[in-house]
């Protein structure tokens, strides 16, 4: 996570009653809710600072601009994902089940991430600490002879990530099954997402 | 392909010299690229009509509105990937591979259909016909003893789209590998999808 910057950081510019961080915490939520809806150049500052009960100005003074707003609103919704699913390299389908299970409950949280996507430039820095440290720990895990070494471990990260979130990136095909298959429920679709992973890098067994 | 329409049906409202349907087709054309590029809120039909060479009143004479407009362009796009791609229930690992060339060669036309997802309801009807039909070819691979049938097709179908589309999708760990890893060309990336709906879905062999 290398622009994650703590919530609780303290800014030399204000030091109202309030409070500095609780104000640029209500705009951070205010401006989760905002771009995960709209995406970054559908969203509107002045809508966020309407929801964080602040103006426009103060949106202006904690953060240069709309994107950069944005990139910290993302780096810190990817460390929460990564604290909240915990990835565990000898266990690659236990950690699909809880990107899947993040992702199914917090849609919001899944179009925040996707709409960086469509609308920045990939490598722009903000999630590659946290790349490098997943692939770290599937390198080693392929050292212990946990998890098949012929595998490069950018493919096994981009594999289950994807993978994962299979129904959360199509709606389409989650609408059309459930309609018309004997049981689309959110289970099914949770042990397909397992299965697969299981299939492709089988769960070591536990450290003795 | 249940909204598509083709491309050279007769308009009874014009009758100029160059055609309607020139118009109409310049029109889905250049839409194709506004909104690779900037969405569906994001486009603008301005835009589109000075690029087709037309006047946006002319646009709207075609096309019911903004929304309207991507419906057909993206239903127009499924209905040339569903042709280039021509799923193969015995050789899901090959058609993964198609599908693949076909996004890597083309990204924006995966951005075309990633902002449909994200700014439009699902299941709205574009694409149900052709999921359908695709479902129904997994189906009968099933029957035929060519396709695993302990795997719901809808599933199949969900894992292998999303399978191929491992590194459209996620650029940023694209970017990541590209600096990080030993072999990130192209075709280590193709191969990395390849082999996984090969371990998921293995070939049929021939028929006989």
């Amino acid at each position: 996570m290398a622009d994650h910057h703590a919530p609780n950081l303290p800014a030399s510019s204000e030091g109202a009653v309030g409070g500095v961080d609780g104000t640029r915490e209500r705009v951070v939520a205010a401006a989760m809710d905002e771009f995960a809806r709209y995406g970054i150049a559908g969203a509107r500052v002045d809508r966020i600072a309407k929801q964080a009960r602040t103006s426009k100005e103060r949106v202006y003074a904690h953060f240069r601009g709309k994107e950069a707003l944005y990139a910290q609103t993302a780096a810190r919704e990817l460390g929460v994902i990564a604290q909240a699913t915990q990835i565990d390299a000898r266990d690659l389908p236990g950690y699909a089940g809880r990107l899947f299970d993040y992702f199914t409950s917090r849609p919001d949280h899944y179009r925040l991430i996707s709409w960086g996507r469509l609308e920045l430039t990939a490598g722009d820095g903000t999630s590659q600490d946290a790349i490098a440290g997943k692939v770290e720990q599937l390198r080693q895990a392929q050292r212990d002879g946990a998890l098949d070494p012929t595998w490069d471990p950018f493919d096994v990260l981009a594999l289950v990530n994807q993978i994962a979130t299979t129904w959360s990136a199509q709606p389409e095909i989650a609408a059309a099954a459930s309609e018309h298959s004997d049981d689309r429920s959110v289970a099914a679709q949770r042990a397909a997402v397992v299965r697969a992973v299981e299939r492709l890098f089988p769960a070591a067994a536990p450290r003795p």
